[in-house]
């Protein structure tokens, strides 16, 4: 059973560069692709269409002075480099989309979809603010509804509630596999780094053929155990239990993880958009399809959403589950809602959990990795 | 029927100081105060339960220190602003309110509220995010008859259409004085300055006596047509006239305006929330009260709602009816929606009016004024 883990972890590592081979195969044989930016983009309705989704969140600084001739530069770099890869058609994925589904979530990116309707149709799904109040679950709830019927015209197909029933069930199965896969971090000491638990995470936002990625992650789980069962440890058993908080990670906000595990830190949970934040729930599947999406979709931990007692009651968990010894709140720099809630986060789990906790406000360039080396490595030898 | 213009300009220049008294008298007389951060904000409930609306908007960064000890420093100073004045318990608006109301407007309005709320009652209004479909209208609807029920419910009141129907005349009638006034700006070239029509537009805002507010303000117009009609004339025909959009001004940003004039600009025309935003519209008075006020507050022409196509309406329609040489945007620093729509405005107003355009991202600090001089001469120099 066992496989050689480095090049399963490659595999991960280089999804996004192979993924574009795939996207442009399933373009060649017909197939619709979807482009999303959010966790909030209920994928099971564009499944459901037999279309492809795909992410878009781009994480590198390439395309943001690009972006800077239409946008300030005093803006989420998340939302920068998505629109510079957008307009200067560098992104594979992004040209090789049908449709773009965005939401209304944070002020940056629901501004930026207005300029990127000029290069692609973007279809913006009404958020509410709250999830509070039926209002709030009516309005999404029919948000719903008008995605399947744009995606249904676009695409000319029609979408069965049965259609919809088989993507819940798939996209059930794959948030199972990979909370299996980054609840290997409860071990102590964890099997796996947190780069690793990072790449295949932001990896798997590349694969198409999730029937292939979820063999490919089961075999993973069980070659880390058998070496894990069989004495091999990665980490040491004294290095402090890091949960990540806040904005999503991966592709240059990779240093702030790596800076982390080079301090002697153990990156274990990751609550954030890239981890548990999408994957921690699943979608009844015994309930009406779009009313069980509306309730997966309004519950979503973000900041966006005012108030934000979900991001509570998740770290309250998670703190618990993986044996956390501080918390570090990673924020895109200028991300209004992520850095606000900072204070909030802060006392929760300073006063409530007694948990030390740092906020770190960073971009996708590399400037900071020496100040992030000395503010990082304190915090970690404060532990 | 000539009243002292200097002794007319300077009440509504003291306005704000003044009205601490009258609020304070209020206030002992048993009425119910209710503070309001936004055009959004339908003041005619307020007005129906016969309590009090005052705007709380604060324009001073005298507090911004204290805010920042909760908020990140790269946020609106007009929110940071706001905070610290609740916080430090420095305003006596906010001291005397009974009920904050607020809306979901811009990300950092919408978290400020979740901590607001500690100190005092907040009622947060959901605003839709987009003026289009059916959606929009029922939730912000229903967000007014929430409100209105709110307000009976902390007020012990009843809220009759007939007290709504009043309180709807009463602001139209407030509004009609206010368009008459700075509509003076229309003449070439204008009777007053623009500080000095800010000072009354911002100072009507302190104001609770709306009778005497429009008694003052109809003498006034008709002291300054009366001087004008004589000869007298305070702005150079050859001034380029300016108008202002963006967010809003007053107070600390007021300097903006000063900068403009001393280098031989006329500020004409404000097309921002303090001036012609709230203003511009009347509410239906011959239709339900209720779907009046949600068709008159669904259209404020704010960056917060997307697309904005009402801004470019207003801003279309005013440079003609101005006269317009030259546009300035004024960005409070990270105001992520006016930011990113200074791509959209500079374009419509370059390419469809062309007229020339410039955007300045300021605070309420006077650390820029030399770089203002700067920039505001070089662009008025050009017209």
């Amino acid at each position: 059973m066992s496989i050689s883990l480095p090049k399963a972890f490659n595999e991960f590592d280089e999804a996004r560069q192979k993924g574009f081979i795939d996207v442009k195969e399933l373009k060649e044989k017909g197939k619709n692709i979807v482009g999303t930016y959010c966790v909030f983009t209920p994928w099971e309705i564009i499944l459901a269409a037999d279309a492809i989704p795909i992410s878009l969140c781009a994480m590198s600084d390439e395309p943001i002075p690009e972006a800077e001739k239409h946008l300030p530069r005093n803006l989420c770099p998340l939302i920068k480099s998505s629109y510079g890869f957008a307009i200067t058609d560098t992104c594979p994925y992004f040209y090789f989309s049908d449709l773009i589904v965005g939401e209304t979530t944070c002020d940056g990116k629901k501004k930026m979809y207005e300029y990127m309707n000029d290069i692609k149709p973007v279809h913006v799904m009404q958020l509410p603010q709250t999830t509070i109040g039926d209002d709030s679950y009516n309005l999404w709830r029919n948000e719903m509804v008008v995605l399947k019927e744009r995606i249904e015209k676009e695409f000319n197909v029609e979408i069965t509630d049965e259609n919809l029933k088989q993507a819940i069930k798939a996209r059930n199965e794959e948030r199972r596999m990979l909370k299996k896969f980054y609840e290997l971090g409860t071990l102590c000491p964890p099997p796996i780094t947190g780069l690793e638990i990072l790449k295949v995470l932001y990896g798997a936002t590349f694969k198409t053929d999730k029937n292939e990625q979820n063999q490919t992650i089961d075999n993973m789980i069980k070659s880390v155990m058998e070496e894990y069962n069989n004495g091999v440890r990665k980490v040491s058993e004294d290095a402090p239990r890091i949960l990540i908080t806040g904005c999503p990670t991966g592709g240059a906000t990779e240093k702030v993880i790596q800076i982390i595990e080079e301090n002697g830190g153990a990156v274990v949970c990751f609550e954030n958009c890239t981890g548990v934040k999408g994957n921690d729930t699943l979608v009844n599947e015994d309930i009406d399809p779009i009313d069980a999406l509306t309730d997966k979709y309004l519950n979503v931990a973000c900041s966006c959403i005012s108030p934000n007692d979900n991001r509570i009651e998740l770290l309250d968990r998670l703190v618990d589950e993986y044996k956390v010894d501080g918390v570090v709140d990673i924020v895109l720099q200028a991300c209004h809602t992520y850095n606000v809630e900072t204070y909030r986060i802060k006392k929760f789990l300073n006063e409530n959990k007694n948990i030390p906790y740092m906020s770190i406000e960073t971009d996708y360039s590399k400037s900071d990795i020496g100040q992030l080396q000395t503010r990082i490595s304190a915090f970690i030898e404060m532990l």
